[in-house]
């Protein structure tokens, strides 16, 4: 581990509430994490008052001038091509570049994955990246990827999402073998479509980079059954959503219940401690910092209605990808899946009908 | 509408808790719909005694011997060729022969769909059955299918299903023109797999059967944007298990928060009432009762470890199907269906390059 400098690309202009929250989230970040520095891309005449706010900011914070912005509506073709003097281009090729080690953006979800993949091209072993991303459980958070950067995906495909969802747990939970799930309708071996069944062949044999507990169900996520839930960028995506879903209709049928009589009021300030600690345990801030894995770079996209906090939080998640060393970790890891998925084996395996 | 007389057909020995909460289940469902009598099939040594302890139940009811039993064990398969003498089968046969108006189970679900299709066989103008259930919502509930029936799903699947799920959700919600959304990863256009494209390019012309809204994704579930929620197999069946799973956490994290303090504890005790409003509004066993739709004939599947509340919700599906001529409407919709896209249209489309 290395507890040195890290030198971030901002965005100063993606998001809902861009530049305001970025300025302030980076203020917030900068307290947090001594020896973080950021370059702040995007137009200096709406940056420079921001940024002096916040007292002592300046000192780690350099301003760089982009003319352009890319908005909520570009198509990700759109912005690659046209946006190419844009806040999150130029951010994104100072991470591609080296002259910072990552970059952070709270803009255009389609747009940033488009530019990174053009800008940093993927890493060494990686075919394609994944969007991962923390959710919490009842045993304390999972990553879950892809959560919608590839919508069909071919079993090599997941097989390496595996490793970058193993390596990203251990790197932000800190744990030495983050338990591996693939997500299916079933925990039998026989279910689900083919290219499960590929990917947990490879991922069960001896020499496996992962430690693959096997298939998981939807219900297996909430659950904390495993650390790391990798499925389709379609699945994931629309499981996100309705788990979102799910977690805000019953936010408001707890409220609903107590404002039923005034009993239950009375019980709902009796209760409002417990109210505090519920919502800090359920924050959607606190798992801000979706992460493109697979590039050569670490690119980090922030929710685009996030608070300053929250794009704090997404800042501490890239400055812990580059300090616990993400990217050695994982190209040793997608390394050692070659050893055991050979692209001869895949041929051998979809000749023969598949896992056997 | 007939308010007429109903015999259903129930496999008494599905279950995790058969024959109790099947006996039990039948007689409270025997009091909330008059006219409704039952074909019992299992084993009379352990099913009479049952019967018998609820007052006036026999009168009601028929007990149909069967010597075999579906285990939750056994392959699709397995039960299919190997269980013709069990409850499940015989059950399933009284409905298919027409000596019963439909049949209700508690049993293996892969086992209830195979024995369903080769004795019902599809109905009319429908190629795949879809496995269908309500969920609740901030609006009231909403009905998602396919939850699990097909893995994989072409244009047509998905277009018969959305009408499978209007005609489902007018017959048990009473909705004059449900509501219906295609689940996919963005509402855009052109987001999305193909077969989603082609569908909703179907279910969008003039003459169209459902009252089609265009792309949901997944948090418009809980959100109650549509009354009929149109998936493919997998997806359902994941984002309906990572729906419950999310429940079942945010329950548990709200009885954690409680008992933090004692102001907490206090407050709880004082909320006691909305607590048993929350969880009649959430209760699963008024969400049991999953069919499958598509069939020349009324299968409901209940929830394997339900109770017998619970049962007599999903013979209240049953009942409630039978009685508004689901039958007679879903003809009429696939019907309509099939005039607005023809298979000749679907191999200009697909020709074409889709969705255009």
């Amino acid at each position: 581990m290395s507890t040195g400098k890290v030198v971030l690309a901002l965005d100063g202009m993606g998001g809902d509430q861009a530049p305001n929250v970025i300025v302030s989230g980076a203020d917030i970040a900068r307290e947090r994490y001594p020896g973080a520095s950021f370059l702040l891309f995007g137009d200096p005449a709406r940056l420079k008052p921001l940024v002096d706010r916040h007292k002592g900011l300046a000192q780690a914070l350099e301003i760089v001038p982009a003319e352009d912005v890319v908005s909520a509506d570009d198509k990700p073709s759109f912005a690659l091509r046209r946006r190419r003097q844009s806040s999150m281009w130029l951010a994104v090729d100072a991470a591609a570049q080296g002259r910072a080690d990552t970059v952070v953006s709270a803009g255009n979800t389609g747009a940033l994955l488009a530019i990174s993949m053009v800008a940093m091209r993927m890493l060494e072993g990686a075919h394609r990246p994944a969007l991962a991303s923390f959710l919490p459980t009842s045993r304390g958070e999972t990553v879950m990827l892809d959560l919608g950067a590839n919508l069909e995906c071919d079993a090599d495909n997941l097989a390496e999402f595996a490793v970058m969802g193993s390596v990203f747990a251990q790197v932000l939970l800190g744990l030495s073998e983050p338990r591996v799930g693939l997500l299916n309708v079933g925990s039998e071996e026989l279910k689900g479509h083919e290219e499960l069944r590929q990917a947990a062949v490879w991922l069960r044999r001896e020499g496996s980079p992962v430690s693959f507990q096997g298939f998981v169900e939807g219900n297996d996520i909430g659950a904390g059954k495993v650390d790391v839930v990798v499925t389709d960028g379609f699945t994931g995506n629309v499981a996100l959503k309705a788990i979102e879903g799910t977690a805000k209709l019953y936010t408001q049928f707890v409220r609903d219940a107590f404002r039923t009589s005034t009993f239950a009021k009375v019980g709902y300030l009796f209760a409002s401690g417990a109210w505090v600690k519920l919502r800090k345990r359920v924050d959607p801030r606190r798992y801000n910092g979706g992460v493109f894995l697979g590039l050569d770079g670490i690119c980090v996209k922030s929710h685009g209605g996030t608070d300053a906090l929250g794009f704090a939080y997404a800042i501490g998640v890239a400055v812990d990808l580059v300090r616990y060393e993400y990217r050695n970790k994982l190209v040793e890891g997608l390394a050692k899946l070659r050893e055991v998925a050979s692209a001869a084996d895949a041929q051998v395996l979809q000749a023969s009908g598949g896992a056997a």
